[in-house]
């Protein structure tokens, strides 16, 4: 005997990505204790980002200015471009506060699978920004971010082909154990990269 | 670089329960993806319910109409009373499609630790509903369906002794082995209950 519009709301709720039915009805009665400090908030939050956000179409970013934050930083080097498989990967890599370049979100991998060729994602855009240049710069390096997956690493092979041509130097982002982790918990794989890509110290 | 709209929204999000910092941008990054079937909808469930939603004067029920669907539903046992501490247990009982009588939500449990005493739970309007009846129909049982927890009991305690002149009768819960639960994965405390409350077969 739950109400229509809290069982709506439950409804909603579950379809976030993390959120079960449980944990639904624990946020939606979460969100009605708090009506002020947080239902109205995130009613309005969510209005004013579904009305001003959008992507970014030199990009691909999210944001509400355009072109987005990034790209119209004037502080940010507009030689080197980030290519990443999705806007959670750009965040990731800004949070870091390592990389002060430029991105180009390519929306997915490729996945003949699926169906998704290159012209499924930002590929033609990413090629014309490699032989164009971003604000008539020349871009002299591309890194391929993409995710260490089957996925990830076909499109970086394909990407790498057809930006050979383009007189740019190309890079991945190094394998190796992640810091903080143990080795008997790491993969082979993992394992054995991080020991063929070893340092020297002295 | 996270737009503010964007951060905001990653904010109010994390401050949900179940929704961690990473949790929180990942369901923003879904919304904002999946903008015309979630986040505009979302944005008006919140705010229609922020607006409509009240707590019902009689039991404590959360709803849009006064007194909640479960007051006013004629169909109901008048003369059962179910005692539960938020309204996530009324929530829970309702589910179970078993119990047809009314509630009534204390809104939390004592605690002298926390300074929280019969006077800021529901118990005064409990009292005089199990005094005066519901709608005129007299109150014959109070189920104390509480927490099985040290709060929890000591409520019960509490209220059984306060209940205890009115001429009613006062039950509560079961407590036993759930069901589909292993016994090896049990704590001694349910076993010992189980074994106590063990039903003849033959």
């Amino acid at each position: 005997m739950i109400g229509p519009e809290i069982d709506r709301l439950i409804q909603l709720l579950s379809r976030l990505p993390g959120l079960g039915p449980r944990s639904a009805r624990r946020a939606a009665l979460h969100l009605i204790k708090k009506r002020e400090q947080l239902m109205d908030p995130l009613a309005e939050a969510l209005a004013g980002a579904a009305a001003r956000i959008r992507t970014c179409p030199v990009c691909g970013n999210l944001d509400t200015v355009d072109p987005c934050g990034v790209c119209r930083d004037a502080s940010r080097d507009r030689t080197i471009l980030c290519v990443v498989e999705e806007v959670g990967d750009l965040w990731a890599l800004e949070r870091t506060g390592a990389y002060r370049g430029l991105y180009h979100v390519l929306g997915g991998t490729l996945s003949a699978l699926d169906g998704i060729g290159p012209d499924d994602l930002a590929v033609p855009g990413l090629l014309a920004r490699v032989a164009q240049g971003t604000d008539s710069v020349a871009v002299r390096e591309v890194i391929l971010a993409l995710n260490a997956t089957a996925g990830g690493q076909t499109t970086a092979h394909y990407l790498t082909d057809r930006l050979s041509g383009l007189h740019v130097a190309i890079s991945r982002l190094a394998h190796g154990v992640p810091v903080g982790g143990e080795l008997d918990y790491l993969d082979d794989g993992t394992l054995t990269a991080a020991l063929r890509a070893r340092r020297t110290l002295g």
